[in-house]
């Protein structure tokens, strides 16, 4: 699939002790992976790290290089534990500090009276960053080169996804049909990998299952070219048939 | 919290073009890390990468240093899609074959007559590596070095991390406490932090919530010291009390 087109891809950062101890399930990254396919760009890399400015840094500088985007989740608050925007700073080697237009959007948003310095704190970000608006709290995110940084909270973060819509360029959107039928992967690996071998622009994965206590395997075929998912899919239905495996979906 | 003890650490491989892809949300990473939490080891990077052989080896030699323990989850079955084991055995430079007594568990778990090809590739590892017994699903995963693969399904990997409680060697436990206030974060900043400058074993972690259409913000203590960590909560508390934040749960 690499190789016949150009992919767009990107790699998240999720930065946050929160989810490395074992007290947040992330659902982040579940919910860019969405919207990054709909946009034509292909997630190829997660990293979780500490609350930690080696950690950050060395993460941010290693993608950013490797991938066409990078979004950071987590950190930009205002608490002392919120070291995403400086550490993204240090990573690019610019300067740090008062961002004139993010001051001035959160002194409008909170009222001269309650622009506290906890919440100027949120206006200290890279000073040429531009901004990613935040239409649900108001403190906004920030681009700085091709890196994007969101915020941690989920609903927070869904709310400023629309307004990045037009920043994303992405390339061809992958597609995918899924065939799901009762059996176990060792009933369907050599066939299965029979069509894989036959058809190197198409991504066949195996999910086995467990629902309801019944077992089963969903077969994903992703590609960017919708008639040889067809082909595969038809390939693929009729072993099962021939083989009388029961399938119990299809889409 | 870093340097007062000897941290005992760990990262996690996540092997899965499916949660990459937004199809599957991963619920591994915070079993392991509850489990590991039991065990007095801290997690403290997380990868999710393709089901990519380079990717794979990169995240594995670079981990395996680093860290104490290394998790992968993913990538152990029979289909063409599942090149964990492999790809590991490459990491190492060690031989890929077939593992005797895998062999011999599988023909045993699945009996002669049905133990198919499909099958049999599920004792396909690296030849000296040691086995992680699977008491749900017979399948086993297996150690080799510091790093422990493990299958994707998460039923099926909770049910082996029993086996391998006395082969993790933790150290001293992580403990925490929590406070939860009707507050915003910018409103408890400056306070907080000052009392994370006094206090340096001590991590103070700062989550904002929005639950049921209200606000509120979770501060968690943690630190391998019971005595700083009532320390911390006592002044926390003050100052909250002080303050007139609304205190809606403490643990």
């Amino acid at each position: 699939m690499r190789k016949a087109n150009k992919i767009i891809n990107a790699a998240i950062i999720v930065i946050g002790n929160e989810i490395l101890s074992g007290r947040t399930q992330d659902i982040n990254v579940l919910n860019l992976s969405k919207w990054l396919n709909e946009l034509g760009v292909k997630l190829e890399e997660v990293r979780i790290v500490e609350d930690d400015e080696n950690a950050i840094i060395d993460a941010v500088n290693y993608l950013r290089k490797k991938f066409k985007y990078i979004f950071t989740t987590g950190g930009i608050g205002p608490t002392h534990d919120d070291i995403t925007s400086k550490s993204i700073a240090k990573a690019f080697n610019t300067k740090y500090g008062k961002h004139k237009e993010a001051f001035k959007l959160l002194k409008n948003y909170y009222g001269h009276k309650h622009f506290s310095i906890g919440r100027k704190k949120m206006a200290m970000m890279p000073t040429k960053a531009s901004l990613i608006l935040n239409p649900s709290s108001g403190a906004p995110g920030f681009i700085l080169g091709n890196v994007y940084c969101l915020p941690g909270v989920p609903s927070i973060l869904n709310s400023m996804l629309g307004g990045l819509n037009n920043k994303i360029k992405g390339g061809k959107k992958i597609l995918s049909r899924t065939i799901s039928a009762r059996t176990v992967e060792s009933e369907i690996a050599r066939p299965l990998k029979k069509i894989q071998n036959r058809f190197k622009s198409v991504d066949i994965g195996s999910y086995p299952f467990f629902r309801l206590g019944k077992i089963g395997v969903s077969i994903v075929i992703r590609s960017f070219n919708k008639k040889k998912i067809d082909v595969c899919y038809k390939e693929i239905v009729k072993f099962m048939k021939k083989k009388k495996i029961n399938i119990i979906g299809k889409k």
